[in-house]
């Protein structure tokens, strides 16, 4: 509403009973005209819809942005498309049968000014030589609302989910290597809830891919630019959220997103983009489960991936 | 043009040739409509005008907010009013007479987000307890565009146009005290060129005025996440420039001016909070041109203060 | 010579040529009247000699300090004790022996003002809960000299030599658990020649063992308190070597090593202590030779590890 | 006892009762067979003495270096010499009769690594440029034990005791510039007693002397490498107090001097040298006391100063 001009929020969409009714009597949503609705085909009839910016969880991913592309309108759906790499496939097939609408793959990352401009810039420039190995940890502060674990069996493991912004990272900043094994492990230290889902509240994995210095981004997290200093000691406020770390990115991601649709240019992240980084966040998530070493061969093919066990017990990760 | 959705920007005004040839050649400009006006004063007729954002130099801050009053436009006018004390009087007096207008001072810093949101929360909760002194520094990258000393003749000096934001900032933090005494001094380090107008390069002012802690707001400014390691050892970038540093800042402000018009409220600073700011930094600017202590009485009256010299012979600061 | 004012320095060896030369024509060597010998053995026989220590190449450690015991003397012997887990037995079964002689394995960190004093205070503490993950990595500046690739061919594998900090501080600070398993893998980047050691230069380990907060230990490190402000930015300066990063530490080590002879108190760490950081190290340094996870069972015995290649072209790394 | 090896401490002196018995009890002292005076002139008798550390309250540190020197002792008499020009004078032309003396003066901040090795440096090599100023700001964690004001009330006021460093500093990274001017101020905030010796708690002078970048040291002080993240958001420790801080400093000072004895060379700084900074820091207590500038004249002597005033109540500083 506010961060980009040329395009007018005219409606939104939510089944969640509170966030409707929050919706429904927000004051600034009655101040712009903007229409609430329940089902989101609906939604898509919306007289003089232009475009779709699919932000639910991800088991819906792919059918919405499909739905979008069928109607006709332009779609940004958020990071990852889905938690089915056959599903993803089909909805980039979709899109390329209609070329004339952006569909856009929305990695928030990407449209960082520190991970694009300045990070991107020097490691183009060689300034640090030839970039070899990412270490990347996404850390989110505790979630203790209970939103993090509803929302997690949804969304495909903590993989797919959440270290996806660092596989990204990573293919990204080092030009689309071919993989070669990945290992993976986690625990449950917050979430003992997250068995069920066999998913893990802190996972570590390993990616092999592969001079002169190295660049960090955000590695000592600032809420701002106040620093206090009382008798504990000296101290610095962190985000609360990623909201909060990446709302300019993702104001410059809608804002290419719109542009592309007024100029008529590629999106700056086709949607197959993250077909790559989906199978390489599923490799980790299944070898998360199975404890062992998933392969790719030197075409860049997998070889061998651990399955989803039936139930939590078959986890090889500590608890 | 991008941050206030809810202000159309319709007009834009510049006497300086290449500016001119600049805006007039803006294909954004052209995209969004915007006319370019040369003069003030038939810009202010330009059909349909409601607000004016006065930015031009010091000299002409006042006369230019004038005239937008007079024609029935609000005014948010740039810091400071005036170089003047008795023209930013004037401008006060005319601004009260139509209390329907929103005429409001632009001191950016108090829409910045750690300033105003940390930091001054930090105060009034007392969490580093009573402040009793503010050190502040303003310090701009080397300008080696000439930019900066043609700008400096028209501004009324170092303290009435860089450190007035610093003063702001101590009556602001420490709730509007009585100053006691102050005194200035500096030396002519980059600009020699500055002697002429009576001015120094690098500026000291101290101001008397007044327990569990300290806080302090960008001490080592970063322009963004990215740090970088080599040979030379750990580095990151600063901003080039206040706009980089403060870009959110004047959003904000820009935002809340255009929406205290909407919605019939207060503007966040009334122009006249601006008067005491500029009474103490041409206090600071008449020590650095006499070499003498500036004193106000108990009841905040200034009791002595240097005069402007005729020559910048009659300096008393080091060259 | 100068920081353990309790021991004195009376004699040092080496059989290297340029040492040697080096030693022999130190100026405080000969103030401090310190004795030069090429031979180890003629160095234990030096009159009077109470104490050693070790700090050759690791390949050397174990027999050195079974002289040094069977001599009758106190030994500090660096770390790690041995490549081979039976040798490293051999020396510890040896010292038990003769329990009157201080034996004590030197892992510097313990004795690091940060990682004892501060940090594992707050872990003991329980200020930031209970820990569950260490995220380790020892990184030294790149070494241009040959040096590293010469020592390296004696020293186990970046693992045993340069990593065993990382795990004997993770051992330390999660209270010894058992492990789990572990997976390795590393590039060579700078250093090809280590390909026919085994090795790489650049390695990730992952070792399973398993609140509310983190700490760090020198994630951003300064050489000094000194910070330069200039057009490329902002900038520190990093230590050039370990040296420079832990002399405090060694000073601290030898000084309690020195003050359990005087006391006749129990090593601050005894020798047995790094068995099992050998252990692990040694598994990862196995993983990464073979590809493949190394697992220990509930009683924390490994059941399975890698064996060293006979070539490496068998190496599952990538080059 | 511990950082100079080459310096054995024979004996320690006090008249302060609760530091004879503390002293007399030590366990260290009586193993280390160091002597326990109450007297200073005892002190100087014990035999083969041949060298004094003077660290005792500021009031006394001439009669105590003159004593020293009468016999024949070298001494390290720690900053400053005296709070009485005519005193201090008199002592260093003492101490020129017998050249064979070693006689230094002990400023710690110029023997702190930061400070010497990396600072001095970068300002020598021109790094950035040409200095030309210098901000500093010496702040000691607040003492609620009483001790800072018993002892203030001896050492000649804030600037003569605290600020000394500052002062120094600023000679020595200036290359000894002639002074023009100084003013100054202060508060009580936390130590209203301190009004009966006419000094304040917190105090701001600025002295007028006098291209590339900046340098600064220790701008964010760290007691150690440890930084803690948890709810409250990023916090490292500070040092609590200045031996923390420079205790290497004052190690490499004592070394130094001690050095110099051995090799008859000059001792690193000269007792003379601190007359300047005493000048300069008397001049701002001055002007603390009187509210007027402090000027020098072009010869570099001072031409106006005010005196300190028969009660506390004519201190024109704020309260």
């Amino acid at each position: 509403m506010q961060r980009t001009p040329r395009a007018k929020v005219v409606a939104v969409c939510t089944n969640l009973p509170h966030e409707l009714e929050w919706a429904r009597n927000n004051e600034e949503y009655k101040e712009y005209g903007i229409s609430v609705y329940e089902d989101y085909e609906d939604m898509l009839n919306h007289e003089g819809l232009q475009a779709v910016w699919v932000s639910t969880s991800t088991d819906v991913h792919a059918i919405q942005t499909l739905k979008g592309v069928e109607k006709g309108l332009h779609v940004l759906c958020e990071k990852p498309l889905s938690t089915d790499m056959e599903e993803a496939q089909g909805v980039v097939d979709a899109a390329a049968k209609k070329p004339h609408l952006k569909v856009m793959a929305a990695f928030s990352r990407r449209f960082d000014e520190s991970y694009r401009n300045a990070a991107k810039k020097i490691l183009e420039d060689r300034v640090i030589g030839k970039p070899f190995m990412v270490r990347a940890q996404t850390g989110d502060l505790l979630d203790t609302t209970g939103f993090f674990v509803r929302y997690a069996t949804r969304n495909g493991g903590i993989f797919v989910d959440c270290a996806i912004h660092d596989i990204d990272l990573t293919l990204w900043y080092l030009d689309d290597p071919i993989p070669k094994a990945c290992w993976a492990t986690g625990v449950l230290q917050f979430h003992p809830e997250l068995a069920a889902a066999n998913d893990v509240d802190n996972a570590i994995g390993v990616l092999v891919i592969g001079t002169e210095g190295k660049i960090t981004v955000n590695l000592v997290p600032k809420a701002n630019n106040v620093v206090m200093y009382d008798k504990r000691g000296i101290t610095h406020e962190v985000q609360e959220e990623y909201w909060h770390r990446f709302e300019n990115a993702f104001a410059t991601e809608a804002h290419e997103f719109v542009e592309s649709i007024y100029r008529d240019t590629p999106v700056p992240l086709p949607l197959s983009k993250g077909l790559k980084v989906m199978e390489i966040a599923r490799a980790l998530q299944s070898a998360l489960w199975s404890g062992e070493v998933t392969r790719w061969n030197e075409e860049g093919k997998l070889v061998s991936a651990g399955e989803k066990p039936a139930t939590s017990e078959a986890n090889g990760h500590a608890k």
